[in-house]
């Protein structure tokens, strides 16, 4: 156990909660270490806040903490929940939220946390961000074990992620998610791509976007055009050389996730 | 004294100033502790800003220093001020921003700040924050004494806060803010409404919504359907289970705050 | 060397990049205090977080690293490049996100970093803010040497920001960039102003804003009017009091970086 605490929100930043949050660990480990690693995951979208999640958590040091609230169900029957994998802890609700995490890894303890005494004194039914979850982190972070905090859940709550498939000749994916320079970041992974096309000459079709081919870096096409490339997250991306590629995408421009992205083999090859 | 000070601003998070806050304290203090409550507080709303300290403040460490700037009248007038409560010390301008927290709080202590050794060298007429609020925060942070700074004044700027009445059969109140959810926050304290109807049969009007009984948790109704309940913050508040309140306020819909709400008893109670 | 670390980026705060990075520098150096200046530079203005940079550096402790990552060459041909200052360290790309800084300071030192024992494992062509620029940050902050970094270059990339000139009657800058508040910040230093009119008595012109004199103070208009100021960064800056300047700019309203601001010797002088 370190004492690095990470918080992973769709709080926004317009509103006092997620100071609220660290003045709560705050005070009851002074010397903890808080780091934002995003709050303004899509409000109540967990597939939004998984997929960050699963990006970052592997860059922190060993024993850090990651709590994370995307809660729609809060205060209603969903469970709160603890986890323990090799390297990490992490404090939340039971929504899904980790699965992707739980099922990378091995060696995963689910604790659904009952114990009051790890709580604040008074639980509402509305922000167990504060009431439930940073107090759990912050106990950990002192020491607690996790043992003591309920009782072992064989049965987390799952989470489709859309994944890629093959149809034929055809790759089919989807966009995930657009980042703030308007890349569109899909869940193709590099795996997924050398099974389809070991050599890389495909054509990527994305609304009414042909791109030909994988490019290694932005630079690698003209100013204002089009490329896909394996993207710093590991996941095919179509990005636009000093532009934003969303707003390429047509009518699905304004809610690019969920649009479709498919790849074939070019016909020359 | 401990060493965490927070930061509430309406300076947004587009610029370098908060950024500037932070080097100025640790330039003084390098083992500060800082942490951010809030930087979109709307601009220039000391209104705003004293509810988002308020409901934030108490859920700090002993010892906690909280600096705050909604500062229209920077380089005016106003004076700069620190004040000690039991738990905490503020520093920011006289202008009601912490009013609401000194009205609360006993055995308040507030000072003048006039003792130039605790700014920064040279004080501009533009950005109080940097110049004079974090230095004195830091150096509060340091151990030096806040009666050393100035002279104590009993004269502190009083704010008007909007407060909920009863006229016959009707509690009016009104929306204090919108939250990143499109959550309507009202100034009808949980007291408020017990003091009205103890039995919690009322009917709540809020634009064209009307919206029976109070609900535990969001969950608690319809996906997509209007309800009323306690926030976390101990006032009640308008929520759309998995939507935005907001949207539903009609005309109101895009300066929420001051628009009325009223809770009238039910016919069949 | 202290441990303190600044980011500066165009990354926006709506993806986990920035959190990322974070985990990196703890990764590294747990006992790092890293401080965000600011995450909303203009996307791939090399000139706005420039601006920003030099403006935010020297409020900081003798010692901090500052990592500043508005990269639009990322996996191209610049090169990575960490510098030292008297008093700071500056890690980023060799695009002119340091130039005015170099320019203001003495014994400057600057290095082409090639030594990959101090970067992470595997280095990506789209990000490498998290594959070098922090690792080596990180490391600097554990006192590794700059000068094994790799070898001294002696021709960083010079950036060209405009500046204020002369003409005739007429001194012509332009603006800057437009902060949260929609103050108007100009590249007319108060030295320009001092050489161009000691006396203060000038007209300044902006789109169809004719603003009579430099006042002190935003208070020293009248509330809704616009003034011009030396503003807390020591340049020129028009402003509104308790109102925004920017929407008053007319056509360049939308796009207010490089619009042209004139001043001239009042008549009557």
């Amino acid at each position: 156990v370190n004492s690095i605490i990470t918080l992973t929100t769709d709080f926004g930043l317009s509103d006092p909660y997620v100071g609220i949050m660290k003045g709560v660990i705050l005070g009851i480990n002074p010397g903890a270490c808080i780091v934002d690693i995003c709050h303004q995951v899509e409000a109540g979208s967990v597939i939004n806040g998984a997929a960050m999640l699963e990006e970052a958590y592997g860059f922190f040091p060993k024993g850090t903490i990651h709590v994370a609230v995307i809660d729609p169900g809060v205060g209603g029957v969903r469970r709160p929940i603890v986890a323990r994998t090799r390297d990490y802890f992490f404090v939340g609700p039971d929504n899904g939220l980790f699965w992707p995490i739980f099922e990378k890894e091995t060696d995963v303890t689910v604790i659904h946390l009952t114990r009051e005494a790890y709580f604040l004194p008074h639980v509402s039914r509305t922000f167990h961000g504060r009431d439930i979850f940073t107090p759990v982190a912050a106990h950990l972070s002192l020491g607690a074990d996790l043992l003591s905090m309920g009782r072992t859940i064989m049965d987390p709550v799952v989470l489709r992620m859309p994944v890629a498939h093959q149809e034929g000749d055809v790759l089919h994916g989807q966009i995930i998610r657009m980042d703030h320079f308007g890349n569109l970041i899909t869940n193709i992974s590099e795996q997924d791509l050398v099974r389809f096309a070991a050599t890389g000459h495909v054509t990527v079709i994305v609304g009414q976007m042909i791109i030909k081919d994988i490019k290694g870096a932005y630079s690698e096409s003209a100013k204002g055009e089009a490329l896909a490339l394996m993207g710093s997250s590991g996941y095919l991306e179509i990005a636009v050389n000093q532009g934003r590629a969303g707003d390429l995408l047509g009518a699905d421009s304004r809610r690019p996730t969920g649009a479709p992205v498919s790849i074939r083999l070019k016909a020359e090859d």
